[in-house]
């Protein structure tokens, strides 16, 4: 009990720690986003989340596809789910663009 | 129960209308898909898969959100599964790519 009270009165820490295990999909090539969660889960993480926006979103289930056929066989989907955001571009404007947050749990 | 006897001896049929529910995501411009997917709810169906393979699959997203957010607020995502194919190049070598299957219902 006394743990809990101690993360909730450090939420900044917490904040980090919630994000530790989220690998977010960008430009790099695929590897390196396989290796980031692979890494998560061989330190000792139970759940994974990948996220990723627009086109990065192939890619986010590339990564799902060739850790869970390559590297990591116990690992599955716990929740795949999709929304849509609203950016802000430079002008103002707004578009939007839609999002997938792939949950793994080892 | 007669009914589904005729189902069962006219397979080709079956198959046909069972495809009827199914969005093939491809290179036409998002709208389109988006417009294929109204239509098949509109035209009754309380089911519709979309897929995608590869690049496309941001795009299946795309339409999905499309989809709910302007068109058919009631729709919802039934499942949505990802898994990887092989394909066979013109030279004989394979590929793998990675494939999405979001199932909606009204």
């Amino acid at each position: 009990m006394i743990a809990i009270a101690e993360e909730n009165t450090n939420e900044n820490n917490e904040r980090a720690r919630k994000e530790e295990n989220v690998v977010y999909i960008g430009k790099k090539p695929t590897i390196n986003y396989v290796l980031a969660v692979v890494t998560q889960f061989n330190g000792g993480m139970k759940e994974v989340t990948i996220k990723a926006r627009g086109q990065a979103i192939s890619k986010a289930v590339d990564v799902f596809e060739i850790v869970r056929n390559r590297y990591l066989t116990n690992v599955k989907d716990k929740s795949i789910v999709t929304s849509s955001e609203e950016l802000t571009n430079e002008d103002g404007t707004k578009t939007k663009v839609s999002a997938i947050k792939i949950t793994l749990i080892a």
